[in-house]
């Protein structure tokens, strides 16, 4: 298996052509795995935004100002209102905000980029990054097309590679039932495939000034296993979800 | 960057010394990273044991008489016993025994193997990964090694790639104050490198009876930045364990 960035992709602006500016720079086989950024998804799609957009409602005042008394650092309601307006569920308030978003994605500050963004304030997530993978894969001659993201975890330090969308792929690979080198049979063994694919595409991405959106992963074989398409838990399925909503952040 | 699985490792026995069969086996360059499955380092390091080995105590008994009762399956006390025994704290003892190992890694029966076993009822994790990592690194021309498991996550389906143990890297790669692409600067990006290299390894390696324990990832380049070796949260820093403490499952 083999993954290098797409060379020399250009800022990208709104109303351009993400798959017209890749098969201009590669040449891409069927089985390939596009993995692309979703900032420059978003910039495509026109998904800039300013502050001045989301005039603040009262929830978003008072989230912000429990921010700021919390983390000393003045806190702009009108960011918690671009937040609060990207979700559908709040899981945290504080110590930061944690949402849902309209995707099902759960992630801090429904994954609204402040830093990536040449004349606007904002940065959305795409608004549909599954059916975003679907209309890049369709003009493209690789099959395979994930949408990807950064995003922390529980448990472990630090951002990784994550799929937010995907097309011409199944989220899983599904072991269940198959026998193991012993002849066994493996318990729950469902491998997330396309967030290790987007883990994978992140070490030869990067982040900063030398970031490449673009990266391409040339002979991942999903071979003869079942797939599926779940990805994003809901509450019924994610017991750290039902407590979390139980949960109120004290501060030590 | 590229990625194979080094072929045909045979069955790890207790005694073996994993760094001398991957050398046989590939011509590792200094710079490549060895992706070791934690299952073939507990099995060189005679990690096995039997249920037996493990008679339960009252604490025991009582989880494995809940799990019982919730799931309509009959738990083994002696199982839920091995875990305790794995473990410096239980994090939810329902729907199912997620535990910090003593090496500070939270997972699901303190990641406690039943299938990958012959001639034992159980594989236990490596006692110290990094450890583990250091010894093989030390007898390999490779300078990184990591240490590999799978695991579940919040908010998300599926198993993935994972490290538990590293050596010759750091874990994460810092990129805070870089500028990004326009000159800004970037906020909170610390990237867990050790976590996207066991992911993609674990695209190649897959489970099951085609199963390949050790994968080569050549041409990682960590490149001139800031690292850092946190990589498992403490309680302080992750509200998630916060409020895990002072949850219990209800059935729905």
């Amino acid at each position: 298996m083999e993954l290098f960035a797409v060379p020399d992709v250009p800022e990208v602006e709104p109303g351009d052509d993400i798959a017209a500016l890749v098969r201009g720079r590669v040449d891409l086989r069927p089985d390939d795995v596009v993995c692309v950024a979703s900032t420059v998804v978003s910039k495509a799609e026109g998904r800039l935004a300013d502050l001045d957009d989301f005039p603040a409602g009262p929830r978003a005042r008072e989230i912000a100002a429990n921010l700021s008394a919390l983390t000393g650092e003045e806190k702009d309601p009108r960011f918690a209102q671009a937040v609060l307006e990207e979700s559908t569920e709040i899981v945290t308030e504080a110590p930061f905000l944690l949402t849902e978003t309209r995707f099902g994605h759960v992630c801090v500050n429904a994954g609204i980029d402040r830093s990536n963004v040449p004349g606007a304030d904002l940065l959305l997530l795409p608004k549909r990054p599954t059916a975003s993978a679907e209309r890049i894969r369709a003009e493209l001659p690789a099959e395979r097309v994930i949408v990807t993201d950064t995003c922390g975890r529980p448990f472990r330090h630090g951002q990784r590679g994550v799929a937010i969308g995907w097309a011409g792929t199944p989220a899983s690979r599904d072991w269940r039932g198959e026998p193991d080198r012993d002849g066994r049979e493996l318990g729950v063994t469902v491998q997330n495939v396309i967030d290790e694919l987007a883990a994978a595409a992140n070490l030869v991405a990067g982040e900063g000034d030398g970031g490449t959106p673009v990266v391409v992963v040339r002979g991942f074989e999903f071979g003869d296993h079942a797939g599926s398409d779940e990805h994003f838990r809901d509450v019924e399925s994610d017991f750290v979800r039902q407590a979390l909503r139980g949960w109120a952040y004290e501060p030590r």
